[in-house]
């Protein structure tokens, strides 16, 4: 918001016609712990590490209440709970959410095939829409599978199924793999 | 998390190599009264009473500390601050909230075309990424355009820039546009 | 060509180190009788008419010298040969000719759907480039599937693949559905 | 088509009902020396002298009817006749003859900002479609625009437009970008 006409949403000024706030809590641990423990292991380690707690989850985890369920060289799949913060102005689940477990899966599905000393980064994300989000739909299940690893590029697609098993939203995404720096 | 080996990290059971956890509290109000809003409303009269405070800004906004900047017809300019909560497993800010900005403006942009009656949804989005977003970006610039509007289809795009007025990703978007039921 | 310094490579008048000229003959008949009907038919009706040399292939299908292979409701496959007729710039065959097979298997897939009096258009194509296609790669087969019909809008994806079976490129697409004028 | 039940079109067996058959001679010259001499020189070198007549233009130049029609560095535009030849069973021309001029001007874009000895390849497109193209489209115009050069990937951007101006199609790209081999 950019003006003064915009209510303190945060100090009970907004009009009494919105009701009673509400409010959710998100808590993570330094970022920089996750991405200093993925830097001493391959990528599968990395995230098996992320799945038992032995490296903290990252803070978008948190955010949006997605958790690691299953990973394997060139698949995962994530949960995600679906609740009433990521509304959009239209009253369903915003597609950035759908976006966001979209990416996760197929870089984490990318970086499930990589050694240690060699980083990736996402270089474009497509996104289909296919069915509209509701709290009522959820958990919903992200999976994220390779559909060609690479030296230079590689190649990763990811599904998002409803809790009733329907296809939600799909993606493909490409990524680059480059050496990280020692 | 899926085992009994994760740490329960919102009670302090996180093992201590993890440091102090870190928070934020995310408030929003009843999106159901801002979906309520918009029916009465134009797209552009909606967008308008989101950004002066009449109508209240949907959770994910809060979720992702975005508001509206600026909104006219067929051009929307949103603003994101980035701090910690969104950053991602390789220590950068996490490519779905810049998925979430883009789908953001794309949308809103053809919503301020459409008049009081008519519903839109995303079908698809397609992201590129040209530039890594950290906590010294921000605050963000997300802008959205209308390409063609429509009245079954419309075609909006959108940029995303750094504090720096750098171009850090891009975005073409589709929407189904459709009658809202009576 | 924009200048006058171009040679006339269709009357001899290349530079001699440019070697003989090659050529291939394209022949179509009236992509209206097609069209035509098309409108007769219901979608997989149309697409076996094809198929059954009972309606004329459109041109296109000359031009890139593909074919339907088989066609069932939500499924379509194409084969295509490849010569150096395709070639680039950068001398393997043009990335256009995959996007062409795979737009086209999306939107027969789509099209096998369809009840007579609907129409079709593709709104968006994204194609993934996996693998580098040369004269030796053909045929090539291109597969179609409905991801998700609809009345307003359809999804569907595509593949391509070499005479090897390696996969070359795969594709999403989303497309209008529409009632035809009577 | 893989019946006997499909009729031989260049023999003259189609059915009395599909008319006079039509034809169009597409000719070009050995892919190779327009590759070899690519390597010989810069993108932009190349470019020019593909456009100069001094290199020939390659095969899918003659088989889609497109030419150069400018070229600097980080921007190109292509000119495109259009007709019967590329057109779809729905009576208007194929999305993937819109789809080959705008793979071609992204990759071109970039081509045009890389220096001898260094090569590139498209890793993916994404094409939005704003409106149909017919016969009495033409010539189209497309534009390719270097979004953000790189040394390991590149991002372009293009445009078709008909010959009244109006915007038929965009897209964005993704390239490769890699030394050659010596």
């Amino acid at each position: 918001m950019s003006t003064d006409a915009v209510p303190d949403t945060t100090s009970g000024a907004a009009p009494g016609s919105w009701g009673e706030p509400r409010s959710r809590t998100v808590t993570w641990f330094d970022p920089m712990l996750t991405a200093a423990g993925g830097r001493e292991r391959s990528g599968l380690e990395t995230l098996e590490a992320i799945r038992d707690g032995v490296l903290p989850p990252p803070p978008i985890a948190a955010l949006v209440q997605m958790d690691v369920v299953a990973v394997e060289q060139g698949r995962v799949e994530f949960r995600c709970a679906v609740d009433e913060s990521a509304y959009n102005p239209i009253g369903v689940v915003h597609g950035g959410l759908v976006c966001t477990l979209l990416d996760t899966v197929a870089g984490c599905a990318v970086h499930s095939t990589l050694p240690q000393g060699v980083g990736y980064t996402s270089i474009e994300l497509k996104v289909t829409y296919l069915r509209a989000v509701t709290q009522t739909s959820g958990p919903l299940t992200a999976v994220g599978t390779v559909v060609k690893p690479g030296r230079r590029v590689a190649f990763a697609e990811g599904q998002v199924l409803d809790a009733a098993g329907r296809l939600v939203a799909t993606a493909s995404s490409s990524l680059l793999v480059f050496p990280l720096p020692a």
